[in-house]
């Protein structure tokens, strides 16, 4: 048996590895080689692009971080549980811990997505060379391209918490670097999520249709800033939204481990979260390992096995610590009950979002009555989608608690690790989507640089895989959300409790239900905020193309290069100033509904962010999916094929599934995190001070 | 002071003069001239679609009233509360009078809704020839159509609930009534709503696209299936849906004043809700009075004067009526509270529909750009439309409770209250309301008979004013339902509290949140069924098309009369089938959450689907309202006119809307106030038998 604190220094050492692995895999992919001149010329213009991009969004990190770390180190130097017994007890040194983890949030989960941002740019062209040689080869490029990220992603994670941990000993302290990841999470993931459609739009808008020369088209000078906006959204994006999820899980469980239970138990059960992430990552590691494509060539299968090789690694070494540990067998059932709805999620997704399925075909069937029907029946499809994932987040939360309990330990501290146990294979998740942009960016550089057909077909099948990895990772990522976000609730009511207030969050009472119904309201206020500034800014971006093309005539000809980096700057300038008020609203809100409202009302503010949020994220997600997948099956030839009335049908579809997929859906996870998240980190303040 | 008891005679009796002026009214309609033959035949053929889809109707409410009463009666003969304690008392009277008091609801409700329907369809073509003479007496013919129905409502259901109380004295009888009414409401408005759209999808698609003959020609074998459309959902639908609000908040008042005073209090308080319907009734009589186009013809200002002076009647009439009759003041602020929000936010929605405010232009302005931009910024506009709404509620719940509280009687009563205030004006809103489709078509008829541009142009006048009137009853129908299931949930926690079960509906119980995401899924999916089934259903009635159009070419040549009927028909028994599942859906689910999770749960899924519900029918109404004018606007000249890009794209758009804002939407109110009802009506029975 050992000892509890010693998994502190072993999840250190495992993140500490995990990092190594990742650098290790980061320089072997960029030993590889990078192809043809005019591949690596197309592959440095999204390098060019992508660094405009990370400049503007650090810049803003940077702001976001001074400005909030400054608020953090101020407020928590206040020792506020005892400040109604007489003066104020001011004690910075807590302040500053906090603001400090605040930082480091944000630092390592930018740092994460660095890393997976320079592989994926430099591994899209140098996985279409490898195309050249064989499929297997390309295969290994991307998909280790995308291990970089997973790896960095949970490694700098669990360095982070661990290191706070060793230091502190406090989770609280813990909320803010989570908080910290968060509000990094809400400007990577909304914030790329309003770039890479403003660029989508107004590059087709243009030059599709205004101009007339084809989709990625070198002389259109918003092309660049269109495929860095591939690895902005799902690279960084993704990354962003699952460190937030896989911290906040973590922490989440912490705190509950920490409140319900007591003496020698507690330390035991407030690291047991970090035990699950250290499980995980070794698990990923051997996974990845054993992800091969084989003589047949099929890299979904590839990636697919992979998973459930990880999953089934992880179950076994869960297993063995808590038989072997003398931990409770309530946390190996609620941890098992996690994971196992996760992945069934993340299938479950690939349903209403596959040409192999009904949904799918049925909205590609009537697309030849026009675009309006194609919009009702996949938009229908969408709501329907939202059904067996919820389902799934019931049974997962049901179960977890149920068995926890009735194996004698609390049933809110199973749902708790449920949530960590369902986000512990992330490593494994994380790559397996960030292949997906990768290998597209691939096929997109071969098609521009006129490589062969045959490199174009391999490059198509590898990104026909990522497709269905990125889909399922989208239902995994939104019900782990879901979890983790259940979880974070119950730390919020614990929280508050702690301070002396009993919580109780009663639909009887008019002040919930208020809160509930004024914080299910706040998603779709934040997806339409978001969704109105990608078309506000597509029109801006409109003009400045216009204006190249007008000032400069050697760019339609053929003879000047466009100026692609003021446009990539102007999409990302236009995306991080949108989020101004939608980020403000996320963070603030939380806040005035608890002071205003009182601490029962924040609780059902929170509980209606919840339910919207998780709704709205499935439904323009999945129906996003849909309608992508719904005219590409028409493209492949079916019911008319290219150019027929079903395919332009489909068109208005794909391109209102856009932003539903791309912006206002999957953004909708980290803003019910980062409300959570505030909640919980200025709960004490507000059971200390309220109207109502 | 009067004596409580007396306002049951005054209430029933205040019912019987409100039916004969609707009936003195219906027979006034139908004694005006009826103008010119063609004028007439056309009139004919929608009044015979009318009755074909009523005795379809009629046929389904029948089956529905006979299964449902029979179970009702089964059920509620055995007297469930005493069940445990020894042999099963059987007190099969008690079971035969809820099954006629369901009976009797649904009755009365088809009732209101034939009278309204039948001198629609009268009174279209009289004020299409009264545009003859002149805007006032046209308007007359139309308004005073309108109140037949306005009156009738109100008037039945006063009548019906002051009827079962006089016998029975026992409000839970009165939810059998509801509830009837309730089932009625669900088959006229979704089913209604389905009707409309696969009728109007069906004749565009093979009249416009196929065949290329334009909207409303009379060859067009699908266009009185269409026309009748309009008073099938907006006349017989919304009268059946505030007739169910109307009776549903009145009960649940009624409920919580049985349980929530004792004593001499009592029956005082239980009979309140009647006073105030009766108030209501008397200012709705004298506001109809004062509604009259001036010599310089505003048919909208008139019916916003004729909405303002009935609401200041009826306060001046509560105020008296409270302070004489010796009630608690709080009850009066409650009142208020309600009338006031109910009113606003009427006028909140049409900000977001009317073509004078800044969504419906943004969205006309965009529409530039393609039918997905449309979409999108529609889409977005309709989510931001929730918030006002939702605040708006948010702020009558809170102001009738703490406003009730401080005055020293129950908040929960008070919030009760407040829904009966804000429907007791229903006499007089929904004849605004009715007075839309009646010019509507009176335009149609104008133009398919052939009558001057003169003639044309007054209708065209009058239509504008009934869209508006049309907007603000729909903002005002969903947040009454919204403050109606609102109360219906405080009554339920209030009966299960009276079998002995003490209701904590704690959102930190897992079963709770559970429930919760049960029931805030419901209504999404509720409203992809609908949808769903009017693309299935268009696909069935373009076949019948088609086959009339080949079997009988004297039909396109204009030689030979189509067959109207066979269209109206197959429509409505497809609308009225494809409401099996969703309707079995609305009354079984609570059932089954409530026997299998438990009490606490299933309160937790009626907040969960009152959440959603309200959001979802927001949404989707002010949406589809929204498109429609951005391309009324549009079609008006702006941004290139008719045939333009633009138009295109907007048509798009009100198509995507049509089923939004005409099926899926409104009949939302109904499923959640249906829900509420069998989770009250069986709340002594799911007390009684859990699982959890």
């Amino acid at each position: 048996m050992v000892g509890s604190e010693l998994w502190i220094f072993v999840a250190i050492f495992a993140g500490i590895v995990s990092v190594g692995v990742a650098i290790w895999l980061y320089l072997w992919v960029n030993r590889q080689d990078a192809g043809s001149e005019r591949a690596q010329e197309v592959a440095s213009w999204i390098r060019e692009g992508a660094k405009t991009y990370l400049r503007r969004l650090y810049l803003a990190l940077t702001l976001v971080s001074v400005v909030l770390g400054i608020i953090i180190a101020i407020v928590f130097s206040f020792d506020i549980e005892h400040l109604g017994m007489g003066a104020a007890v001011i004690n910075p040194s807590r302040g500053i811990t906090m603001a400090l983890a605040f930082v480091a949030g944000g630092i390592c989960s930018a740092l994460a997505g660095y890393m997976g941002m320079s592989v994926a740019v430099a591994a899209n062209v140098r996985s279409a060379a490898a195309a050249n040689e064989s499929i297997n080869r390309a295969f290994r490029v991307a998909f280790y391209a995308g291990s970089v990220m997973g790896l960095a992603m949970v490694g700098l994670a669990i360095i982070g918490m661990g290191t706070i941990y060793l230091f502190t000993g406090d989770p609280e302290i813990i909320l803010g670097f989570s908080f910290g990841a968060s509000a990094l999470a809400l400007l990577a993931k909304a914030g790329g999520g309003i770039y890479t459609k403003t660029a989508d739009i107004a590059a087709d808008l243009v030059g599709k249709v205004e101009i007339g020369i084809p989709e990625d088209d070198p002389r259109n000078p918003a092309v660049v800033a269109d495929l860095v906006g591939d690895n902005v959204g799902d690279v960084a994006g993704m990354g962003a939204d699952i460190f937030d999820s896989y911290v906040a899980s973590t922490v989440a469980a912490m705190l509950l481990g920490a409140s319900l239970f007591a003496g020698n138990l507690q330390t035991r059960y407030v690291l047991f979260p970090l035990v699950l992430c250290t499980l995980g990552i070794v698990a990923s590691l051997i996974g990845i390992r054993f992800v091969r494509v084989g003589k047949d060539g099929k890299p979904g299968r590839a990636l697919n096995n992979g998973t459930i090789i990880t999953c089934a690694i992880f179950a076994v070494l869960a297993a063995a610590v808590v038989l072997l540990g003398g931990y409770n067998l309530g946390v190996l059932w609620a941890t098992l009950a996690g994971l196992v709805t996760g992945v069934v999620i993340g299938f479950i997704s690939d349903y209403y979002t596959s040409s192999d399925f009904r949904p799918v075909l049925e909205t590609a069937r009537v697309s030849g009555s026009g675009a309006a029907i194609n919009i009702i029946t996949g938009y229908s499809f969408g709501l329907v989608s939202v059904i067996p994932s919820i389902i799934g987040i019931v049974v997962a939360m049901l179960l977890s608690y149920y068995l926890a309990e009735s194996s004698g330990i609390s049933g809110v501290y199973g749902v708790g690790i449920s949530a960590v146990g369902m986000l512990s294979i992330s490593g494994m998740i994380v790559s397996s989507d960030a292949y997906g942009p990768i290998v597209d960016n691939a096929r997109g550089i071969a098609e521009m640089a006129g490589m062969s057909q045959e490199v174009i077909d391999t490059t198509d099948v590898l990104d026909a895989a990522g497709n269905t990895a990125k889909a399922i990772t989208k239902g995994f990522a939104i019900s782990a959300a879901a979890l983790t976000v259940l979880a974070l609730f119950a730390a919020y009511a614990e929280v508050v409790g702690a301070r002396g207030v009993e919580l109780v969050i009663s639909l009887r009472e008019p002040v919930v239900i208020a809160g509930v119904l004024l914080g299910a309201v706040t998603p779709p206020l934040f997806s339409a905020l978001t969704m109105l500034s990608v078309t506000h800014n597509a029109f801006d971006m409109i003009e400045e193309i216009r204006r190249q093309f007008r000032e400069r005539p050697g760019i339609l000809a053929g003879t000047e290069r466009p100026d692609y980096a003021t446009c990539v700057d102007l999409a990302a300038q236009g995306a991080l100033s949108s989020l101004v008020i939608p980020a403000f609203l996320a963070i603030v809100l939380p806040v005035l509904v608890g002071i205003i409202l009182g601490p029962e009302a924040l609780g059902g503010f929170l509980g209606g962010s919840i339910f919207t949020g998780v709704i709205f994220a499935l439904l323009m997600s999945n129906a996003g999916g849909l309608w992508d997948n719904a005219k590409k099956f028409i493209e492949s030839g079916e019911f008319g094929g290219l150019r027929s009335d079903a395919h332009k049908a489909s068109v208005v579809g794909d391109t209102v599934g856009d932003p539903f997929k791309d912006t206002a859906g999957p953004s909708l996870n980290t803003l019910i995190t980062v409300m959570s998240l505030v909640s919980s980190l200025f709960a004490p303040i507000i059971a200390a001070f309220h109207l109502f």
